[in-house]
Formats: C-alpha cells, sequence, structure tokens
C-alpha cells in the first residue's frame, strides 16, 4: 500500500489527530485517527506519536499538518499569518519541525491573526477549513458560521480571508453545566424529549436580548426551581440562550439575501441552521472535517 | 452579659454564617461569625453549629435569620414569597427549625420568587438587605442595584419590592477565571498596575456593546497572545467587560435622574459604581453586612 502514498494530510487539534493518506490523484487511501491531541501532549511526544499514528501508512512521506500542533503550546510555533489573507498562501507560512530522520517530512501551517485594536483575535485550523471552503464553494463571497468551542465569523471572498471573529458560545456551555450553579438543573437525563421545547424558548430569547445575556442565563436556574423544568428542557434552554444571543448579537454581520456556510459539526450546526431559519437566514452545512481536508489539499496546492 | 440580650440577628449565607446579638434598644452587644456556610453543612449539622456560635452569647434567646439556610438544599426550607411583595410582611412567612430544646428559638425568612413567564426569578437573603434599605433610606423609591455572584436589579417602593432581575455577572467572571482558556491569560500578578486600564477597556466596550459578550470575552485571550497584555489587565478588562455588560444590557431599569443605592461588597460596589459613572448616574453604596443587620432587624419589628 505505501506505494500508492504520495503525502499524507494531518488535522491535529487540542483533543484530536487525525491523518489522511493521499494518493497522487487526491484520493484517500487510509486515514487513521488517535485522541492524542496538542492538550494531552509535550512537545518532545510528537516525532513518535506521528511516526506510530503513521507506521503502516507510509515509510516516506510529505506530511502537511494543520491545528493547534502548530501553537506556542504545541509542537512548534507556526507564526500567524495576518489578516486580511489570501489563504492560498498558507502553505508559504508553514514550518518544519525536527524528525529523528528524513522519512516523514512534516510541515505545520500557521493560523491567522487580526491585529486591529479592538478587534484582536487568532485562529488555527479553522483558516484550512475556509481554505477547503472555498474549494468546495468556488467563487463564494460572504459570512461563513463556524460554530464550536470557539465559534468563529468570517468573511470570505473568494480564498481571501477578509476578517473574523470568535465567540466563546460552546466554551460557556460547558463550563456553564460542569462548574456554575447552572449544573443543579443540569444534573439528569439531557436528553429528554422536551430539549426541542427548552431550546426554542431560549433561542427566542437569546435572538431577541443578546444584550441581556449575564441576566437570561440565571432564567434556567429559576425556571427549574419554580416551574419544575427538567434537566433536558434546561439544557436546552441553555444552549438556544447561548447560540442566540451569539447570533443575535452579530446581526450586523448577517447578509440580507443569499445562504450562509456552517463549517463544524454536523450536529451542532444543525442547531445553528434552526436559529438562522428563525431569522429567515438560508445556511448550508459543511462537515468539518470534510472541509479541513479540502483545505489541506489546496494549501499543498499552493 | 446573656442577661443583656433581647434577640440574635443572624445571616446564614451560603460560605458564611455571622450572627450579632441585640440588646433591647436594638444596640448589637456581641458579634460572632464562621466559615460554616450552608455549602459545608449537611441538614442534621443546623442546630449544633448555632449552639456553639452562639455559647457564650446567649443562653436563651429568639433567633432570626436570613439567607440560605432556608434554602431546599439547607437547614429547613422557608418557602419563597411571591413578588411583587411587601417586604415588611417576611416574618410572617418565617418557619421554625427544630432544635433540641428550646433556648435557642430560631425563625428562618422566606426568600422572595417573581413567577411571570419570562422573567422568572429568585432572591434569598437580598430581600432582607431591601428592607434594610428601606429602613436606611425611608421613603426611597426607584432602582437598587445589588452587585455579587448572582447580583440583583430591584425595584424597591418604600418597603415593597416590585420586581427583580439577577445576573450571573461574579460567577461569570470566577468560571472564566479558573476553568476557561481565558485561565491561561490570567496566571500571575492580577492586581498589577495596569489592571485599571483593563478595566476601563472591559468597561467601555461591554457598556457599548453588551450584546455581543460571547464574542468579546475572546477578546482577553486575543489580547494576551497578540498584545501581550499582563495577567493585571486581562482580569481588569474580564471584569469591566462583565460589569459593563451587566449594566448596558439592563440600561432601560436605570432611572435618568436621582441616585442609584449600590448594596454589596463595598470593593465590588466601588467598579460599579465606576461604571454607572461613565453613564452619568450617580450612586450611594451601602455596605451589605449593614443592609442585613438593618434588615433584621426590621424584619423582627413587623
Amino acid at each position: 500500500m505505501a506505494s500508492q502514498i504520495d503525502w499524507v494530510a494531518v488535522d491535529w487539534g487540542t483533543s484530536n489527530l487525525r491523518a489522511w493518506a493521499l494518493d497522487s490523484a487526491g484520493a484517500v487511501v487510509a486515514s487513521r485517527s488517535s485522541p492524542d491531541g496538542m492538550s494531552r501532549l509535550s512537545r518532545e511526544q510528537y516525532p513518535g506519536i506521528l511516526a506510530s499514528l503513521l507506521a503502516d501508512v507510509a515509510v516516506s512521506a510529505d506530511v502537511l499538518i494543520c491545528g493547534m500542533a502548530g501553537a506556542r503550546q504545541g509542537w512548534i510555533e507556526a507564526p500567524y499569518i495576518d489578516a486580511p489573507a489570501d489563504l492560498t498562501t498558507l502553505e508559504r507560512g508553514a514550518v518544519a519541525p525536527e524528525m529523528p530522520d528524513d522519512r516523514l517530512r512534516p510541515r505545520i501551517l500557521p493560523g491567522v491573526c487580526q491585529r486591529d485594536i479592538g478587534a484582536e483575535d487568532v485562529m488555527r485550523g479553522e483558516e484550512t477549513q475556509l481554505l477547503g471552503l472555498a474549494a468546495l464553494l468556488p467563487g463564494f463571497e460572504g459570512l461563513v458560521v463556524m460554530p464550536g468551542t470557539h465559534s468563529k465569523w468570517a468573511h470570505l471572498s473568494g480564498t481571501r480571508l477578509e476578517r473574523f471573529s470568535s465567540a466563546m458560545t460552546g466554551e460557556l456551555f460547558d463550563l456553564l453545566k460542569t462548574h456554575s450553579v447552572l449544573r443543579h438543573s443540569l444534573g439528569g437525563d439531557l436528553e429528554g424529549e422536551d430539549r426541542e421545547v427548552g431550546f426554542e424558548a431560549g433561542l427566542d430569547l437569546g435572538l431577541d436580548r443578546p444584550q441581556r445575556l449575564t441576566a437570561t442565563l440565571f432564567k434556567v436556574r429559576a425556571g427549574a426551581l419554580l416551574s419544575d423544568r427538567s434537566p433536558a428542557w434546561c439544557a436546552g434552554f441553555l444552549s438556544g440562550l447561548l447560540i442566540g444571543a451569539e447570533i443575535g448579537g452579530q446581526r450586523d454581520w448577517v447578509p440580507g439575501v443569499g445562504q450562509v456556510p456552517l463549517v463544524g459539526s454536523v450536529s451542532l450546526c444543525a442547531l445553528y441552521q434552526q436559529a438562522f431559519a428563525r431569522l429567515g437566514i438560508d445556511t448550508r452545512i459543511f462537515d468539518a472535517t470534510d472541509a479541513t481536508l479540502a483545505g489541506l489539499q489546496a494549501a499543498r496546492r499552493g
């Protein structure tokens, strides 16, 4: 099998590592994944982890990596390039970490930063997905929303990333569910049938009053205490409230016409799709993995 | 000394327990405190904790208690009374927990709830402070802001609590500082000299764009990564952002004229005072302990 391999594409994120071996026609001939994300690795572990992941896939190959492996606390820092940025130039900013021999030849793509005072922001991994989206939707211009732990809103013009903004929506949900007083209202079956009812109620409130978020969050607790809301309802409400506030507070980014691409996990994107539908906005979901692989391929082409 | 004691006022909160022994003229003749708050106690521990706290203060006395001791997860539940509420009636809703003998005769004041759909809310402890404020500022009508873990905004008319709303501002600050990705930007000296500069920058952004909170929170991280902001600057910025968003998102509560009483810890209230001053709103700080004691005295008078 190894003889077919042209190169290996790798998405090395905070909590996961995925690799795809590609032949010269760009087809995936093998793929591997592991939970060895950046958050559990020390710098010196990366070469061995990569070699063992690819041991039965590629004896010798170029390896192009995107994601948190290039962060300061990752394998080796791949300094950010500045937005606005032509994403076809990503590969020029790649850095080559050391390996014990030259059979695997890894290069790590940079992230993108935005230095404008008051709009400072960073992404690492999503720039590759955006380049992939530009390949999947040639000529697209407009808003792209990337739901996640730190959601990204980006304005894309073809392969050019004009500007972007992060929102801590996913992380806030996890924090509040796990560590806050709201956890008392979220203990139990979170997937019950009234999760959807709670989600819609939270979504309406979040979209309508994003400026009240510090106050409306407490409605999760008050609803559980006073109205015997179930854990599933509360989980749905909290999720809807946060997603609604993210979208409601950034409506000035949302175009009046046209379709908004959503890039992320399909199940999470479906919740954002529901939220945008409330505003009459049409969306289209792209699985983050597809976008990442398309982006790594486009980056290699340059 | 015990012969002078007329009754004992107790504030039994989540993380602290405080008691004041009062003579028949209403003067404090002794006070005690301990860290035996509700969060560390099981139900059966309360009688012994109270007896030992007061062992050298009062052999026999009425004891009037406010706060979380009356929560469902406290000593014995003192059911909420409904807002709008005449706070002079609080004592009528008090419940008497059992004691091994009748020397100490505790009664626990109720909290207040608001059941209106979409505005559900609860308080427990602050209602007593509000009754105390009504005694300290006779005839006051208007907005009262009570900064804290769960800040309360209340509209008071004399001793009548018209409506109120909680904001999770203090808890969000602690959660984000301790558990979120922002903790990486907050490791170090948080009291450095540029904390004030960060606070003012966060305050301006929070007041101006409360609807963007899920996004602006990430500026703490981006500011640290891109602009080498110090931990103190980041801590100030995060604090300002959250307080600014709480106030900026609820400006429709803020009166055009007159002074807004702030009830809480004096240092936290000073930050809110600074925020309201940005809006041209005059404020006056009342220490929460003073308001609690005044409230327990007013509740006993009925």
